[in-house]
């Protein structure tokens, strides 16, 4: 197998953009990609891969070459990849294969989702459509009702509570306050994070990701190519596996076994291990998703979730900052961006580029996508200054 | 690049199933892979990767893990592919990457649609979604309407007429009637035809498939695993490319240059002309389509597919058969199983086991499957007795 390279990412600020569509948030995203990439011409790019969850209307068919045509890739081969909110997580993956498969020297991978177009209330199914369908959606279960199963069960079988969602929450605004593309690029309290609306009991307001418009872009390529590039991080280890769709066919609630199985292949193939790992962006899209990734990506033991919160190893200057972009929770989730959007910020960690939210010495970092509410995971593990 | 095979195919019958769903369907088509697969059995499987248009209701995000989870796949890696039309060509060739990379042995490329569920004129805009948004779709242009553009500039552009979509029709109709699992397997006489009812001027009913539930399933192996199956199907090469969404945004009304890219580059992987293929399985949606594909596939010179048509060669006693399974005219087009049904009939035919279908002495067989009115197209050179 031959080694693979990101040589460049970028990405459309994540928000309410109502002038914007999902061909130009994702051209943004394009241009900064290759504006980063010294040393690719775009008429090197070979083929394209783009994740979307795309039942939010206009190109219901083809968005893949729709929005290639419309960033001048005219007649590159282009597929669209629907994995639910895993989408572009899994867009990269197939990048990385297609490398190394030799068929494509440098392939561009990404995602786009306008999610806020949507009048009244229309936007809070749109998530359930992750959902299982008969015994999920159909039945009325919303999407945060489903991670709110899960948090109860958490908080039933360790020692959590509600406040460790809500530490969750103040960590990655603080976070998110730092990064000019963020989505709620704002701070909160503690008390602002404690006393807010509830959504689906134990979830709050401030325990849940808003739906954003969004688009991001990573450049895959060969050693060959990533050797004349100005920079390069390695793709070390790609790990991705599914699960049961619907949460109640799974036996437990308080692990995503997807995540923990794309992890160890990932872990496998890098031959690395979490102790490894300098920094992560992980799937929050429920402040209990990132209690639930602590334990399934190996970073504590079983139950230790909430430890790591209360110690602030997972903050920015901590021994292993969590979500330095500001996550899901604050820099935003427009669903078919949000796993290629994580390997845009690994990019810019691993190069140095991350402005005030830098992890000092970063050089491994993991990212954590998740489609659903855990029926597919893929797990990619970086590494800076490999050439 | 190591050599990639395909040792197992399968497909459900093409048809109107209302007592069927996109997961049974899928399980009978995986079955039927199965059994064709001497030498390798389901825990051999390491992902899967589905196509699907999917915008037929049911399971509307994560679909492709919700059906491997059906067939007892348990926790592979699993996306969906949606390219419109071309989702299961496209997902066909991601399974020859994944094994070409070193990434996975055995993978299971399939694709499934019901797209019969609908009441009343409902189905119609179906196919439409395939279409370009704003120009097409939403300005009332049906599917049919794009492809009539089509064979009107044909028409005007060459010695060709209506009767030749006829032919089409009388050709297909003659092969799927030898094909147990087809969706329309009767003949049809040239009157019959001929006298049709006009469905978007100058094609009529029988110028135009029907849309169809069903499923199809391709086991692709490395050589290693292959050369311990009972069968073997060597992908010989793959091609694919896109285009304008839009056909009012191209060049040629009377060409569908992704189809002739996609052709190019499969050639050249394989090392292959036209000349060298016995039979193909080409992606007529439209008759208009299959006259295209002639042309686009190198099989005749341009202007020249008439005649090809009123020769006889492209039917199942002449000299390069063209779609023995019927097409997407007799056997149906359930959208997502079509690009993978291909694949299906293509192992069938080079492992002898077509029926009284089967093409004589067939030993290198190609595919064609075409997204919308060809913003996407994928070609793959199949080559039998290669092990």
């Amino acid at each position: 197998m031959r080694d693979v390279y990101i040589v460049g990412a970028g990405q459309s600020a994540y928000g309410a953009f109502p002038d914007e569509s999902y061909r130009s948030l994702f051209a943004g995203a394009f241009e900064e990609a290759m504006a980063s990439a010294g040393g690719v011409e775009a008429a090197d790019i070979d083929e394209a891969v783009v994740g979307s969850l795309g039942v939010g209307g206009r190109q219901l068919g083809l968005s893949g070459p729709a929005v290639t045509e419309h960033i001048g890739l005219h007649g590159v081969p282009c597929s669209r990849i629907e994995n639910a909110c895993a989408a572009s997580g899994y867009a990269v993956r197939q990048a990385v294969q297609a490398v190394k498969s030799g068929m494509a020297d440098v392939v561009l991978a990404g995602g786009y989702e306008v999610m806020t177009d949507m009048s009244g209330d229309v936007g809070k199914y749109w998530l359930g459509v992750s959902g299982e369908t008969e015994w999920e959606r159909l039945t009325g279960t919303t999407f945060a009702g489903v991670y709110a199963q899960m948090a109860s069960a958490y908080v039933d079988a360790y020692d959590a509570s509600p406040d460790h969602f809500s530490k969750v929450a103040v960590k990655n605004h603080a976070n998110g306050a730092k990064n000019p593309k963020a989505h709620l690029g704002f701070e909160c309290s503690l008390d602002d994070a404690r006393n807010a609306p509830v959504v689906a009991d134990p979830l709050n307001l401030y325990h849940c990701c808003p739906t954003s418009d969004g688009a991001a872009a990573v450049l895959v390529a060969s050693e060959d190519v990533a050797s004349a590039c100005d920079d390069a991080v390695r793709v070390a280890g790609v790990g991705a596996a599914s699960d049961h769709v619907g949460l109640f066919q799974r036996d437990s609630y308080t692990t995503i076994e997807s995540s923990e199985r794309a992890a160890t292949a990932a872990y496998e193939m890098a031959g690395l291990g979490p102790d490894d790992v300098d920094f992560a962006e992980v799937h929050d899209c429920f402040a209990i998703a990132e209690l639930l990734a602590y334990e399934d990506l190996g970073f504590c033991e079983r139950g230790h979730a909430p430890e790591l919160v209360d110690s602030g190893a997972t903050e920015l200057g901590g021994d292993l900052p969590v979500n330095p972009s500001g996550g899901l929770k604050s820099k935003g989730h427009p669903i078919g961006a949000t796993g290629a959007g994580q390997v845009v910020e690994a990019f810019k960690q691993l190069t140095g580029r991350a402005g005030d939210r830098q992890v000092a010495g970063a050089n491994v970092g993991l990212t954590h996508n998740v489609g659903g509410s855990g029926g597919a995971a893929v797990v990619h593990v970086l590494e800076g200054g490999a050439l």
